[in-house]
């Protein structure tokens, strides 16, 4: 799919009605508004709808009752599977880790293009403009000024800093162009955080499940970790976060509050501000990593918990390479009042980022378009994971439990309790299939029979195929096959 | 001065002459030889010769005598100040560093373009094809393939890792492509190399004076600095360097074999196998970073000691940062045996270097072009150290002494034992004219009368009025103004 041309209408509405269905508001056997109402309700033509309604009974999602008009399909003929309970109970130590051997050796399996992407950390490169991002950094390196290579030095360049601020604000964020420090993407964002707020054998508390690279960077900064529980579609537990910050006297947090890694979860704007005021209490800066901010489904934007940080102890990390530039790699770090350090720690690590793409991503900001994209890119990443969901409820075996995030492109998934989830990853890139069984996002060995699947890829044969094939595994997994 | 046009045929020769004179091959009064003769031997035109004379005039490097020709002009007009001899003398003790704040406050103060930048660490942009960079840039920015972003992760793009690996093959160095890891710059690949040798606590070798970002890294990582004696002219002192091995039992050395920062200290190639086949004696990592590698006025690249490396103890460190293409943020490690463990500390810590920028300098050297480059570079270069060295002469106080590196951009200066570099800078800064002072370069407070300053930057009636200013106050300081 090319994001350089719109989604087009029909499938716009498609989704749309997708949505309804899989949010409850229609159900098995609802008749579906008729074509003359919905092209009036829309302000779309009649051969637009019937588009719409072939694309879904194309799929599955509802089929024709004689004349009468269309239904939405018997158990949505797919449906997806249950939601995903909370299931993380690590035992509250802290904990040194020793995970990224274990970690890498199942990444790097599934680093090739040959495999499908079902563990793969990245969503399609497909759906981005990069033809069009290329053309604006083909100008913008035709007109670099030599002196910038030497006046846009850490914290960056000046431009893309406001850019970026203003999109803060546009949010309701107070973060000005002087609190943000570029970085070469989120993760060094992320890791030059951690290093201004810690030192080495200091403990950090981050999400059970976590994403494994917050694991890797405490590992290698020698810290300790401390697991606390998180609610598939809340996030973080505070009860027993608090009970972590009064036994374990961490120095920082580490979480992601939308769209989390690997769960999806999205903490309500409530809990967020509860969140804020429970680290604000206990003078514990919070490292928020907020890199799928832009990627949800709903109508509004969620707020990070930056948006609540008076005490400027919120260290606001994100980037572009998952909603418009992969391969970029432009991130930035709004620090609060560690900004001045973390410059530095830039400044000695890797000096500076990659001017001619900084000022490229600043002119393409500045131009407009980049809110066109994402709408288009999260109509497409939420039909793709209703496509999904269905196929995991269709194929998976009995017992399989999955979330259903508001945002991003990341499924996790429960099987039954006797699938080995390591296991099953080595069954599955034997046939070419790749997942990110559960154990890497643990610095503790839970989440033996769970996973985290990729929906952030065009759905087509292949994947069906191999989604079929994976449910094939599991099944034998979970019969001791 | 654009090095998109070549440097012209009577500036070169003009360079060479310049050369011979500031080596002592030409003495004060000597005789140049004929135009006619000169013509002959370069094979052109007499005009051309002509122009480099009248050139060398202008400078008052040569002047016209009657009808007879021209001749080395007296007192070359202005004398070069003597060389630097040999002030390091560190008491051999490992140190704990707390340099940073230092450091930072005095190179923050120099980071603007207002500022006259002879304590800068980076040469002029304008010595850069960046127009052409630009353009090639362009094309590979239109034409990238959305795939690279997924396949061209670290390690890195291959065909940037081969394009320099034919460079090490060229200057008989075995380095392959995939033993090559892209960074963010060469900053990135010292970081990550020193990370995969060391583990907090452990000692490091340095020289003395070293470059500072050695000591911030070491700070940061909580390494302890063993300072070693190393000479102006041809690098650290291996006598001191094994009783400091012996001693301390460091984990690794952090040297610049190739124009040493900041003194400018070329080792010599037996030297150089020698200090390999020592630390390979002692098991023992040698981190060199060669960012200069390229800038050598001689004939002959100089070799690394990486070329020496039978073990794979060598981690060799590089860019094309300071040969190319500044602010692109192009480096790379070729770490030896510790390519993996670098590469995963990559992927944790930055992920992936900017892939358009990689494509595009890929594409680049691809062409060809880049020789006839750093020919011309290296010529300026050459022209402008023989022009500052002149300048220090005329306008610094009796007994100043300083280095004359064969390559690269920068200069050390021994003042007068009474002058105070820190106060130096500051009065000096307060003109708007940058230096950076010696105490920079060393953890153990050393160098108090010391200076590096940066040649890198075409020189003119600016450049001229800044070191006749810095001269007077370096006066003014040695007689206790």
């Amino acid at each position: 799919m090319d994001s350089a041309s719109p989604l087009k209408r029909y499938e716009a509405l498609a989704a749309d009605i997708e949505a309804s269905i899989r949010s409850g508001t229609l159900r098995v056997g609802d008749r579906i508004p008729s074509v003359r109402r919905t092209g009036e309700s829309r302000g779309v033509s009649a051969s637009t709808v019937f588009q719409a309604y072939y694309l879904l009974e194309a799929r599955g999602l509802i089929r024709a009752r004689d004349r009468s008009g269309y239904y939405v399909a018997e158990g949505g003929s797919r449906a997806a599977p249950p939601e995903a309970e909370l299931s993380s109970q690590p035992d509250g130590e802290s904990v040194a880790l020793d995970i990224s051997e274990h970690v890498f050796s199942i990444l790097e399996a599934s680093m090739t293009r040959e495999v499908v992407p079902f563990g793969s950390a990245f969503p399609s490169p497909l759906l981005f403009p990069l033809p069009r991002l290329g053309q604006i950094l083909a100008s913008a390196a035709k007109k670099l000024d030599p002196w910038s290579t030497v006046d846009d030095l850490t914290p960056g360049s000046v431009a893309l800093r406001r850019q970026i601020a203003l999109r803060y604000l546009a949010n309701g964020v107070n973060v000005q162009a002087d609190d943000i420090v570029i970085t070469n993407g989120a993760l060094e964002a992320l890791n030059l955080c951690l290093g201004a707020v810690t030192k080495p054998g200091d403990s950090v508390i981050v999400e059970s499940p976590t994403f494994y690279a917050a694991l890797q960077a405490l590992e290698r900064m020698g810290l300790r970790a401390i697991e606390v529980p998180t609610h598939p579609r809340e996030g973080i537990e505070l009860d027993a976060l608090e009970q972590a910050v009064v036994r374990h006297k961490p120095a920082a947090c580490w979480l992601m509050t939308t769209f989390q890694n690997p769960l999806g979860s999205l903490m309500p704007t409530a809990k967020k501000r509860a969140l804020v005021e429970l680290l604000t209490r206990h003078g514990l800066p919070l490292i928020e990593d907020d890199v799928y901010a832009e990627l949800y489904f709903g109508d509004k934007q969620p707020v990070p918990a930056k948006a609540f940080d008076t005490e400027d102890l919120v260290l606001h990390c994100s980037s572009f390479s998952k909603s418009l530039a992969p391969g970029y790699r432009i991130g930035w770090a709004a620090p609060g009042r560690f900004a001045r350090d973390v410059a530095r720690r830039k400044l000695t690590t890797t000096l500076n980022t990659s001017v001619p793409t900084q000022l490229a991503l600043a002119s393409y900001l500045e131009r407009g378009g980049f809110d066109k994209h994402l709408r288009k890119l999260r109509q497409t990443l939420a039909m793709q994971q209703a496509t999904f969901a269905q196929a995991v409820g269709h194929h998976f075996p009995e017992g399989t439990r999955a979330t259903r995030p508001l945002g991003g492109y990341f499924m996790w998934v429960e099987l039954p309790q006797q699938v080995n989830a390591l296991e099953l990853h080595r069954r599955a890139l034997a046939l070419g299939i790749s997942i990110a069984p559960g154990p890497v996002f643990s610095a503790t060995g839970g989440f033996a029979h769970h996973l985290r699947l990729n929906y952030g890829h065009a759905w087509d044969a292949r994947s069906e195929r191999a989604l079929a094939t994976l449910g094939r595994l599991a099944g034998e997994c979970a019969n001791g096959g």
